[in-house]
């Protein structure tokens, strides 16, 4: 999907909202355990209660990996699932050498048809630049995550700059706003502002609003852009809204709840009437 | 495998060579194409041809997530068949918030059954403790990479200490010379000499000696410690040795000559006698 059609989703569904698929089966309601597809199963029904009212949908890789090969199976077969005009992140985390994340690359975009896929940084540029090759497909690279172990590294000053900071100027040398997007924490929202100085145009994935603690509002005073630029992600407030036969239901409510103040802070900020 | 039995491997077979099945489909012998699964018709022979003169395994998951859930079960199944007392390493550079990082450990720990898994330590000390909780397990964490990019941040200066040297220091908070190792690429063989002076114990896993251009005597030189202490990688340079039906053959001379420059090296430096 290009920049063009995912700002256009956005103003269509009044939404800025990213579903997080972060499938636990140890999690989900026990009647789905008898599914042949318990994963599956559970996907199917989240996304259909909740496709109206969000543009992202974010799988995290592990959850799938941590089910074997059958788990990869059913990340393609939820991918497959998701309807066309829905922005898709597979949430990966990788970055490799040149010739393996050619292969990385070749996995999300080729293989399984992925919009998009989160990238690990640290190696340094020519790891991200395979990411780049491929039409419409764009790069979401970590800058400042939402955890605690975000100062560890990503806080420590390098020069004049912190190490986040240095990311973003260095993986812009390679990307544009039409193919790379950065992660940035909802737990951080006031570096947010900070952040827009150096990137105004580009899209934000922010995960951390519900579990993690993150405020919408927040998020949205001091990262919101003139076409929205943020994905705002959550996962677990969502899909485990309810642990019982009603899951789906409290998924579609927690959404939709979500899309509403969505919808006021876009047009607070002009972008829709 | 725990630390006593991957030395005591070294030392029984006078090797510390780790055979890099990064396997690319369009780089094996034609005549394997007909095969029912190619690629593990390839590493099967490859493993028979090279397991006594290695002591480890290196899988690079990005190869067989590029074939998507079959490739995932290819490499379950060269996992399966390579001996049990060969160390197995998961080249995955997984690496995500606690709660991931959780279900990354799950899969190739427990789904699969990896000795290690390689993590990109970005996101900071909670992302990688959670691969700690598994006894006889290894995290092997990304420190100064083999590629170009390493440059980028790696090397960058962090008050009086490069970027990967915070990170060692920090990651030794949390990991001890039994379940951690760090990757040092082969081409930045004189940063060994230092990096060995911040972990006199922990075991390196250096790629980079072969089509990368690294040097093993230089690596030697500069990385063994008393119990050699060093896995080092080759990939591309044993197992696409040869393009033709002798594949495998060609994979094992090369193979029992990196091993036999091992041998030398170990009873130079009175590791075995």
């Amino acid at each position: 999907m290009n920049r063009t059609n995912l700002i256009s989703e956005i103003k269509k569904k009044s939404s800025f909202l990213c579903v997080g698929l972060d499938t636990d089966i140890k999690k989900i309601p026990s009647h789905l355990l008898n599914e042949a597809d318990p994963v599956f199963a559970f996907n199917k029904e989240i996304i259909d209660a909740t496709a109206d009212h969000c543009v992202s949908y974010k799988i995290n890789t592990a959850f799938y990996e941590s089910l074997g090969s059958k788990g990869w199976e059913t990340m393609e077969k939820t991918l497959a699932y998701i309807p066309k005009n829905i922005f898709t992140i597979a949430d990966a985390k990788r970055g490799d050498i040149g010739n393996t994340s050619d292969m990385y690359a070749r996995a999300f975009f080729e293989t399984l048809h992925f919009d998009s896929v989160t990238i690990a940084p640290y190696m340094g540029k020519d790891s991200i630049e395979p990411f780049f090759k491929y039409e419409n497909k764009w790069a979401i690279v970590l800058a400042l995550t939402s955890n605690p172990g975000s100062s560890d590294y990503e806080l420590q000053q390098i020069g004049d700059e912190k190490l986040f900071e240095t990311v973003i100027r260095k993986t812009c040398e390679i990307g544009n706003p039409s193919n790379l997007m950065f992660v940035v924490g909802a737990t951080k929202a006031q570096a947010l502002g900070e952040i827009r100085k150096l990137i105004p145009d580009h899209f934000l994935l922010v995960p951390g609003v519900g579990a993690q603690g993150g405020s919408l509002s927040e998020v949205a005073k001091y990262g919101m852009n003139n076409d929205c630029g943020l994905l705002i992600n959550a996962s677990r407030s969502i899909i485990y809204a309810s642990s019982g036969k009603d899951f789906a239901e409290k998924a579609n409510a927690e959404a939709k709840q979500m899309s509403v103040e969505m919808k006021k802070l876009l047009e607070d900020f002009k972008i829709i009437s």
